[in-house]
């Protein structure tokens, strides 16, 4: 495997990533707008690059972690974009969570210039970003799959290979939809115990061992005191925010939509979500959904 | 504990329960309208009685397995009800899945004349009560609890308690209902991923092992040949029907309306499965809600 | 026809659905368990009763105007129930919203008394009350609603006759769960209108002309300041409150889980009704569901 | 106004609308990809075009009617777009339903080369094409709408100004989600009162004469029988198809996605029309929703 690496984005989870790649011995070039991001890394050990392009001269492996799917677009297909600076045979690691269909544009633009591109967005937050324990779901060649695999587990735990260019975006969108279920129903159903005069502690070790059994009643309780350290019980503060829940949400609709796909469970979550946002409870941890069935 | 039980009520699921109990060498008289059941157990060892007033004659322990509240009414309410038939300190074990309202009433009506009630409705369908491996979920006083516990055993492997009377019934349905929807929406995001072009299979094995996780998808996949052994793979045959769901749903929705909760991914699952079934599939598997999202 | 009323139940509505009766020269013996009442209606030449059993000493028609089916229930069927004190032939006017097997139930048993009664649900509000123009959605006997609708044209403008015994309960639940969904429904697409750029008053106008058009564009936008003098453009104060349109809600989903009907719409408009309460609206006019769309 | 037209796109729609401006004594160059169509209006008059661009030469007055957004965004702004072939202060008006995005997109990029652009999508169906009907519901300039409505009132009879550039598919997409809710919540609420054993005529009466009342009770009753010549009693054939309903919702969900609205009701709507196309139903009329409540 290589040596040179770039890493471009470095904002909540990017940094954090960075910093494992350092941590691991690995040769790092960083681009970031904000200085202080890449101040952070120069002092880890990064080289400090003045753009972008400037960033991947030289480099074999680029990895990018960008808010948004017109972000990637404008970076490696822009006007100015890496499409046509890199060498032939780098390749790209694109960690943003965007639609997949931009995923697929951009990386079989790059493959003409025998570029080859995964798309590889990660679950975990930025706490599983600082740890180095994040999920990587990847799309593209098997064989550019193993290439990055070893350089994923620096940053992560699971790396899984989800099919071909854009189904790292598609599995993890589904995934993302199917969590925002699960909360919202493992709440409403903890809520409807409690209106009926159960204890929620009782009710959900209940249901954790039937066949309600699910993610968020094993590690992320949405009702506040049945779990320690869990967001629920420090006032939904830290964990994954509604707003970014949303987002996944409307990634998942637009998926839906292309795909023609038939997501009633999906589309309420949406609805939801947005109603909590709208009410104000944007930056709280997504599991306060919860505060929607009170009463 | 006592050594003389009646069994009423030996349909699909109260004869396989009867015959567990007999195998661990209880003395049970058994009643129910069908003489076929009644004569299969007799075979095993039981007792048949003319009548469930004569059934529970001499009985200290009166197990019941009904379809519906007004038959649990009915036996121990009504005009030739149990009622004034049972000798004091008798506990009765109902075992059907009813509204929790009826259960409360029969128990308090019962704890008048000083005989103990508990209800524990079960999960795990018609193979658990066959392989004496029901979930058994309780409501009643403590001390019923622990009596009841070591013949619930018998038949079933978890026994919990989940609150006072009528709390067994709620925390059954608050799990049923969320069982509902997390069918529902693992069927849902599965196929938006092959929608999408992904193998549900891979896709099915990431959400598992990311926090999509649930019930569902480690043990009862709903779409066809992902898992072998489970209904979805055996054209959706066996396991638990749609109209069974329906009923459940159909119960929490009355729970829900009596408590003035908040459930719209319960209620959407409600009208997703009754239109299912009016579609003609209520005698299959309840993880057949798959075909609703393929296109 | 008959000369001498009796008047049950005379809150919010009955008061000035008495009153009118009186204003158009009807003879009226009243019952509540309120004195004020009674007292204002005396004013207006009433006789004052001591009971709902005194008030229909004498009466040749009965009308009943109570919060709910247990009311009912308990006035006619109860242990000192009319049931047993009407002279044959009395035609019994209930005017209440309740479920519609309660309807029945009381209708029933009164008919072997050969008391004759129709259930008759009104819409209009206090202010079709008093204005003497509610809409009376009658259920019974033909001949009993011809006998009826003279005496009905006292309090109301629009009599209809919807079927038999129950069935004024059903088509006003119907109709006012349909109204539910159009109100929630006018509600989100002009607050999408507005959200992407358009003049709620001019979107009202073209969809009010177009095939969007229903009752809330004609008489009751939701959106403020679109109409005058309706509930939104006063803050949201006066009109149908949200905790009636939420019982209304409830009774449609009783309706609908005893017929087995399948309403995802109403259900869904239940769900957000009870969200909007909870969120502490309940005494707003119901066209106040629009704020559940503003962000 | 002006005298010389062109006309692209002659499909159901584009068809009926350019003969009825021949009718009106325009001058019409016609050009679409299929030559039946060209033929049938060169009898009436028109000229055939080789070409978009040789339809649009010489032309004040350019009108497109084109299946989606991205043949509208080829037409004016692909390689070989009329962008630059039209005569600067050329009016054109576009009268497809696509997003408002690529209206918006379209105009400005027009405006540049002062290009007079307004989005015109219509309502009304074939027939209202046929019958010159239609209503328009523009986005742009006053000054355009002012200029294209007696070209307009050629094909339509209510011709609406929603707002700027983009409003009228705003408007028009707002309508028809509105739309969709109205037909699914009015054939659910009557099929719960046929359910519930009322004369679907009967409770259809009420209803329209009651809050309830909305344009397809007025003119589109779903269930069948209950209208004479609506699609419901002509076994769903004819009327506006399942999946250009469907299609219609795509872009409302999109529009909703980009403006952050929350749809619950146009969302679920989306998922049961979904749904019905799915199960086979995609050409009957859209009426026909009615059919997944039937059981």
């Amino acid at each position: 495997m290589n040596n040179h690496y770039a890493f471009i984005g470095l904002g909540n989870m990017g940094l954090p990533m960075a910093k494992n790649l350092l941590k691991n011995g690995c040769h790092l070039s960083v681009f970031d707008l904000v200085d202080t991001a890449m101040d952070e890394l120069v002092a880890h050990g990064a080289v400090k690059a003045e753009s972008a392009v400037a960033a991947v001269d030289g480099a074999d492996v680029v990895i990018s972690m960008l808010p948004a799917g017109t972000h990637v677009q404008q970076l490696y297909l822009g006007e100015q974009g890496l499409q046509n600076k890199l060498s032939v045979n780098t390749l790209v690691i694109d960690c943003s969570t965007i639609d997949s269909h931009t995923a697929k544009t951009v990386g079989q633009a790059l493959a003409k210039n025998n570029i080859k591109f995964i798309d590889a967005p990660v679950s975990g937050g930025v706490g599983g970003a600082a740890a180095g324990t994040l999920t990587f779901i990847v799309g593209g060649d098997k064989a550019h799959f193993d290439m990055a695999k070893p350089i994923l587990e620096h940053m992560g735990k699971n790396i899984f290979h989800a099919g071909d260019l854009g189904a790292g975006q598609v599995a993890k969108i589904c995934n993302n939809m199917l969590l925002s279920v699960l909360m919202t129903a493992t709440a409403e159903a903890i809520q409807m115990g409690v209106d009926n005069g159960l204890d929620p502690k009782v009710l959900s070790d209940i249901m954790l061992q039937s066949s309600g059994r699910n993610w968020t009643l094993e590690l992320y309780n949405p009702c506040p005191n049945v779990m320690e350290n869990v967001p629920a019980s420090k006032n939904y503060q830290g964990g994954f925010m509604v707003d970014l829940m949303k987002k996944d949400l409307g990634l998942a609709m637009e998926t839906a939509s292309n795909s023609k796909s038939i997501t009633p469970m999906g589309a309420l979550a949406n609805s939801l979500y947005k109603m909590h946002s709208a009410q104000g409870h944007g930056q709280l941890d997504f599991s306060s959904i919860f505060k929607l069935f009170q009463h």
